[in-house]
């Protein structure tokens, strides 16, 4: 009778209304399951911040519930937060196999490997987690042994699709299990949730395979050495790099700490196919012909610190550009990386490289589905009710647009917010409250010391800097007996500027007078008044608005 | 005899291996002429900049030589350093008659406009300056009344593209006269100088009036109100909206405060065209039905305090988004905006407004010519050497590349530099010497005074933020009296952190031992043990980094 009033919980902690960081709880009764654990970058306002991982306070206070954490690939968007979280709640990780391995580096790092457990599995299998089944279903992504999943849950089936799209001529393996997702749209699906990234792009994403061929047509007429950036994940592109190099007699050096990690874990799985003696360390590339070489490195979005930005700034210890290299950027620019990918293919064709890419040919493909991938996966699984994943507000909008094209009505659409709960029963769907959501930003060691007032401090000071005024009070008569001295950082050059510097020293003497006048003799009044006062002056005389720093010392 | 010596100097100070901040000299013995004087926006690295303007010693140092400043067009990045660059020299300024009129407002704005001569011409006119003899050749841009140049030298003709497309039907007067720059090329041309921002792209650039009929098939559906955000400046395509308004019954208003300006400067000089009655201010849209309105709005680049983003943020004072509202973006994203943009499109749909952008829609064409007309200007002009400009140096090589297709050989393409001097003869051209070139950096009332240092210390203290530490010694004992006293801002959230800062006091307190220890009593030493110390401490304990300001008083 009390089951009966049970409801499913689906809570996204992230990855709604964003790019990245995707994590979604499964609650029904006593048991939680949770669906990826990613990371994202900080956006343009989180001035020195590393990265940032979601919120799990609600996992944390449900500890005892959770069965374990379920991973549809091995994007950081899905995985990377994974280290930090596991420390709050040791649960076991099921995934495939390459999502594993990719994993296994990430807690190597931060010695947390030996304590949690792991669980592979493979596209076919389902695993029992408390009231949950989860079943791993094949699919399509820029990344090898990706899963969707069908969640069995008291009340229904729900189907996530994870980051896919439909490639019915995959590098590896099969296409999408497509026949599994028909076939659970004819048992009846309870709850859609779908990869939103490229809904604003109609038809269909061409194969991975497409790229395969612009990489033989280049590497026919390439008379020396090329050298492709793509991410390191993408096992399938660096496969076909390789089957090139070997179709056109070159060697392969590997470039780029992440790119020798993964590719090291995706040979050692099988994932990757290379023949003996293609491969070569990067410390020998000067042993072949350039003719005879490919360098493969990360780098693709212009990473200031990533291999091929040295290399385009002559930084790289081990590789140099020469005349006569040809660089293939094989990526497209992730949104905010425009300049700095521009920056790199400007200095690459300084050295005298040629460079290749997106604008000029077609040498990378998306790994999300199109608009038509999307329709017809909505109709292969008819779901009951909508959730649009992975995605801007903009993106799951659109994507619930589509959903009313192809009828759904608006109360079968569910548009989320991070921490929002949709509560579903075997024929019902509503958003009903919602739990702790939000950025936990990562900033060196510290986890989450990083709030709003230390961000806005950075920005403050980012924009027009720093001014200290010093002033040493005597205790017992109150009189200054030391300054005010003004130090500045990052608002003027000093050396051009001591006409301003005194007459700013002026201001502050004059601010602690009118404080005396006034009886304001105490530490705060005396503060507020000389930053008030100099900020008047600073802005009257420059337009500008630094940090005003008043510090007072008592001896 | 002297002067068969003499040579025609082409000296970019600005717009090359950039986008933006056109300004190009050209000197024969003792006249100097310039072409276009713009400014650029600040890049990623220049925190807390307002924009950027050429550095112009060169011009000030040889004020006497100049004969005139040349416009071809009335765009920001080929006007807009002029009111800071005229207050240096003063010089006549020619243009046509809206390239002007843009100009004065800016003018007035800087309280200039009484003390410049301004001169205004046609197409088709010539204007003597010195040896040097322009022509103004009619052009097509993305705003009216664009000239080409043909500069007459004593060692022969240079043409000037200036920004350029080929619209064979543009909205407003004539496509750009090839004819005439046949005759030129018939006539020998010297050195060509062409526009290079578009020739990554195959093909041709549409017709704005291609946007026109997207504009006509939105309008026609539309049941609520209309928003559409373009380029104040882009007259012509106001000039659709505004058709399309009249055409289905609505009526416009303008808001944005350059928005309003550039439109009434086109419409007192006849540049657009609006029938009687459509205008209405933006104080009274509340009288209208939504479907009988327009809002023609600034922001397309997702500029925080622009009319779109205050709009979107429901901060704006005369504008809300009701739902229903449909919002154009008419523009595309200039590389570095996409994240803002992306922001105010979100906001936008969360608000309920529909909103179409360049991904959904063709409601956007270029203004700058592609491949195909990049071959076609040089066929016609058939110049003996060939300088590619307005561009990075992606753009500049490849343009470059094109010419070589085209029959140039490599030593007849000049890859420019800023402040590199081209010489010419009338049959030969090398790029000897150079002269000062660079950025000016505009951060309110300042002019130059932010520099590298000035910069430098911004990022630093955008990343992680700063520490001071300040100590009072009493100098006749030379002992601590006060401090050491640590305040923070941008590091940690102090309240959560008052360990950390309770350790770094004993951390500074054991550095001024040492020095005791090790007899470095002087300030110098003290400062630089203390900060190194504390660095090594903060860094240990957080892998991070903040600017460490020791500051110390003697009293």
């Amino acid at each position: 009778m009390a089951k009966n009033k049970k409801k499913l919980k689906v809570i996204p902690l992230g990855g709604i209304q964003e790019i990245g960081k995707n994590i979604t709880v499964f609650e029904y009764g006593e048991d939680i399951i949770v669906v990826d654990c990613g990371m994202t970058f900080p956006d343009d306002e989180m001035l020195g911040i590393d990265l940032v991982i979601p919120d799990v306070s609600y996992l944390i206070k449900n500890r005892e519930k959770i069965r374990g954490i379920v991973l549809t690939h091995g994007h950081e968007d899905h995985i990377g937060a994974l280290p930090y979280v596991l420390k709050e709640i040791n649960v076991p990780v099921y995934g495939t196999k390459l999502t594993l391995g990719l994993l296994k580096n990430k807690l190597e790092e931060h010695e947390l490997l030996s304590s949690v457990k792991l669980e592979t599995v493979k596209h076919g299998d389902t695993v029992e987690l408390g009231v949950f089944r989860v079943e791993f279903i094949r699919s399509n992504h820029s990344i090898a042994d990706t899963s969707a999943l069908a969640i069995y849950t008291p009340v229904g089936i729900v189907v996530h699709t994870g980051d896919f799209k439909i490639d019915y001529t995959p590098i590896e393996g099969e296409p999408m299990d497509l026949a599994r997702l028909a076939e659970l749209g004819r048992k009846g699906v309870l709850l859609l949730m779908s990869d939103s990234t490229n809904v604003e792009h109609e038809g269909y994403t061409m194969s991975e395979r497409t790229v395969g061929s612009t990489f033989d047509e280049i590497f026919m007429k390439a008379t020396g050495r090329i050298l492709v950036a793509t991410f390191a994940s993408n096992v399938h592109r660096i496969q076909q790099i390789i089957n090139a190099a070997v179709k056109f007699n070159r060697k392969v050096a590997m470039c780029g700490r992440s790119m020798i990690n993964v590719c090291n874990v995706a040979m050692e799985l099988g994932y990757m196919n290379v023949p003996e003696g293609v491969l070569v360390d990067i410390d020998n590339i000067g042993k072949y012909n350039p003719e005879h070489l490919v360098i493969i490195t990360t780098g693709t979005q212009g990473e200031p610190m990533s291999a091929l930005s040295r290399i385009a700034a002559s930084e790289h210890k081990k590789v140099e550009i020469i005349p006569g290299d040809l660089v293939i950027i094989s990526a497209s620019s992730i949104p905010g990386n425009e300049r700095l990918i521009s920056r790199v293919i400007n200095e690459l064709f300084k050295k005298g490289a040629d460079v290749i890419y997106e604008a000029l040919a077609d040498i990378h493909v998306s790994g999300h589905a199109c608009k038509e991938e999307l329709k017809l996966i909505q109709k292969l699984v008819q779901p009951k009710f909508f959730m649009p994943v992975h995605g801007e507000y903009r993106h799951l909008k659109q994507h619930g647009n589509l959903a009313r094209q192809l009828g759904k009505s608006p109360d079968e659409i569910f548009i989320m917010e991070n921490g929002k709960v949709l509560e579903l029963t075997a024929d019902s769907a509503k958003i009903n409250g919602s739990v702790t959501a939000g950025n936990v930003l990562v900033d060196g060691l510290g986890i989450g010391d990083v709030g709003n007032i230390v961000l806005r401090d950075r920005k403050h000071l980012s924009q027009d800097g720093l001014i200290v005024v010093v002033i040493t009070f005597a205790s017992e008569t109150g009189s200054v007996i030391a300054g005010p001295d003004i130090i500045s950082r990052g608002f003027v050059y000093v050396r051009e500027s001591e006409d301003l510097m005194d007459e700013m020293k002026e201001v502050a003497k004059a601010a602690l007078q009118k404080c005396e006048e006034k009886k304001k003799n105490d530490w705060a009044s005396k503060k507020s008044v000389i930053k008030e006062t100099l900020r008047d002056f600073i802005y009257e005389k420059t337009k500008r608005k630094p940090m005003i720093l008043p510090i007072i010392m008592e001896v």
